[in-house]
């Protein structure tokens, strides 16, 4: 393997054909007569594309779920490891736990707390606030979401819910995903560049990479599509310890028509989960923000913003007070959104104010596939899965020749706004 | 200017700012006493987005409307100078002729007759034909094109026609351009790579492009849509004969549902065509066209094919047998898809199948954004005319997570096809 190409993924799909756990991980289960690890490495089919894996089969066979879900890792994941090139072999020492294992043990031995590592405390955070999201989503639109859950082979998984055609939403994606795989020596290089706490003399290191990601495209025009995504990232070194560790996520809305109040609502409510642990945090990432979602040959934003940051490491703050604002900024979504949802779900609209609303999906579909790093690297990735990779893509969405909105319009003032990002809070 | 960006476009553009013509040309119309050539070098503006220019703002001012409008080229020639870099100034005689200035004085003296230079015959070529095929498909749809006409201050311009929400199309666009422009040092040596006519010890060259390119999407899910590009490109010497010159182009159908018979039809038509002029071109250009058309993260190719070649220049036959057979093509567009189009267009279908319809149009929006050099080039140029450039997208277009044609169902066999091409013509 050589050039230029997302061989961190390889590396990371390479470890799930690992057959056995290393010898220190054997002892350690033997001692404590746990089940044998293979138990936890049933991981479920893609879907009809690829039939089920017979029990009767060597265990390598299953490695190829894993293979295509990785893309589902790789949305919330890329923004960090986007670009990286490696042709590296991985080099890990065979008798060593990979912290995969070590966490496994962990959780069997003790269970999560608050001086569990940072990963298995993330994990954690997510599945909660997932349960919790589509909870409350569940209950606005009546309808259920539906769960697909996989398991990596060698440690991490997730969980994709997505409902499709609801009463509210036209589409709605809440992803979790935990990534256990091994960086070679060329990303490791790359990551240096913003994380200088990474070892530059080492082989490979192994990483966890975990995140949630959603995107809610409601029905109604009139009720703004949202995305979040809140994700951690952590290197180990060869002794299981954490070597460099970082954050990064952020959440933006995206309507059709404008309600100053519900933007102003959204803004605030971000704003006032950024206060709590950094009075400047809000205003640069809200800049972050609106950079990062440039539908650049448009000339306008994808929507009117909200936050967005990463690599947030040691060198802002600590790694307890980063997962405290991460965990803050996930309590603040339903809050940030729910209210916008409820006032506007049930609004009367036309068809003209619907076909508007399509071309603004159009837009969306023009962002994802154009600019966004995480879809664009997500699509490079060979063996991809692209269900996930484009779950973020609207059910529907068009594109109308010469299409401009009417002098003093609402669609006109939209436009104003997305072309001229507006400070929505002081 | 440096670093890696399409200024072969910028050059382009800026080749449209010299506000006054060449002191030899001047020289020439005034012995001929013919009009001003201001008096050609009127351009339209755009649509609402940019005011017309009023007559008495200076000449550069309306440098703005080709500036946008060079997309339109984009869209055909891309596959030509897509990746060409440079960061060197062009450095023209400015009392040589430009080939725009000469080609405006041979229209004017002589006509465009069969000893004419290639530019004036493919230009002659393209026009005649958008007229036929224009005229055509009113007469099957009922409705009218909508046509946008613009010029080029130094010569060049374009035909854009395009028809939404007709009785037979959700979208038609016939698009023709002609662009002259000035290539750099930087875009000239990369061009060598595929032809060694061009001479690596200038500064620049000027070049002229011109193109006809269609993209049918017919409302019918029983109808397919057709995409159609026929371009001829060449650089001119300092004295203004030809130096380098090259034509592409193609022709490819993506069907919603199969109708073996018309798959048939349309690679037999094509394939009479292509044996005219070379037995082995059919063979050769069916197979480019599988391998540019593919959407690469869904294993699976855009449509059923047809054919697509670039870059046949001296060294495959000469100018006069390439022209023929861009020539005879072109000719055989209309006999290649009205045939299958008046046998699909009044079809009854159910709201299952027009649905379908809707996810494989979703697809075409994957492979235009994603993987098309023409569109990424297009919306990577600063300042082009994007609804131009998008002018392929269909009207509407669907993203439904997970979906799966049921086992032995039409939809499913269209997919086997997508996923391993066939050979559908001896």
């Amino acid at each position: 393997m050589s050039g230029i190409r997302p061989l961190v993924l390889e590396a990371a799909v390479r470890q799930c054909t690992r057959s056995r756990p290393s010898p220190a991980f054997r002892d350690a289960l033997h001692r404590r007569q746990a089940p044998k690890p293979q138990a936890q490495r049933r991981c479920y089919s893609d879907g009809p594309r690829r039939p089920p894996v017979p029990s009767g089969l060597p265990q390598r066979t299953t490695v190829f779920a894993p293979k295509t879900r990785i893309a589902v890792g790789v949305v919330f994941i890329s923004a960090l490891i986007y670009s990286m090139v490696t042709g590296d072999k991985q080099s890990l020492a065979a008798d060593t736990p990979s912290i995969a294992e070590q966490d496994t043990l962990r959780k069997r031995e003790s269970g999560i707390t608050a001086t569990s590592p940072m990963r298995l405390r993330m994990e954690a955070l997510i599945k909660a606030k997932q349960r919790e999201i589509v909870r409350a989503l569940e209950a606005i639109d009546g309808g259920k979401f539906l769960t697909d859950t996989w398991t990596r082979p060698n440690g991490g998984g997730g969980i994709s819910c997505v409902l499709q055609e609801g009463k509210v939403f036209e589409k709605a994606g809440v992803n979790i995903s935990i990534v256990y795989g091994t960086l070679p020596r060329k990303a490791i290089s790359q990551m240096r560049v913003n994380h200088k706490a990474l070892d530059p003399d080492v082989e490979s290191l192994e990483f966890f990479a975990a995140g949630l990601s959603l995107v809610l495209h409601p029905n109604n025009p009139m009720a703004p599509t949202v995305h979040l995504n809140y994700r951690y990232f952590e290197t180990a070194n060869a002794d299981g310890s954490t070597n460099a560790w970082w954050f990064g996520g952020g959440t933006d809305l995206t309507p059709s028509y404008l309600f100053d109040e519900d933007v102003i609502h959204f803004h605030r409510t971000i704003k006032e989960a950024c206060d709590q642990h950094d009075k400047n945090y809000y205003s640069r990432f809200k800049k972050w923000c609106d950079e990062y979602f440039s539908v650049k040959h448009r000339g306008e934003t994808r929507g009117v913003g909200g936050i967005f940051f990463d690599d947030l490491d040691e060198s802002e703050k600590d790694q307890e007070s980063l997962f405290a604002f991460s965990s803050t900024c996930l309590d603040a979504f339903l809050p940030s959104y729910l209210p916008i949802l409820k006032r506007r779900k049930d609004m009367p609209f036309t068809d003209r104010e619907k076909q508007w609303q399509q071309l603004r999906r159009g837009r969306y579909v023009e962002f994802n596939l154009v600019h966004d790093r995480g879809t664009a690297f997500g699509l490079a990735t060979p063996g991809a899965r692209i269900e996930s990779v484009l779950m973020s893509l609207p059910l529907t969405a068009r594109w109308q020749y010469m299409h401009e909105p009417e002098i003093g319009s609402r669609e006109e003032r939209l436009m104003q706004v997305l072309k001229q990002p507006v400070e929505w809070v002081e």
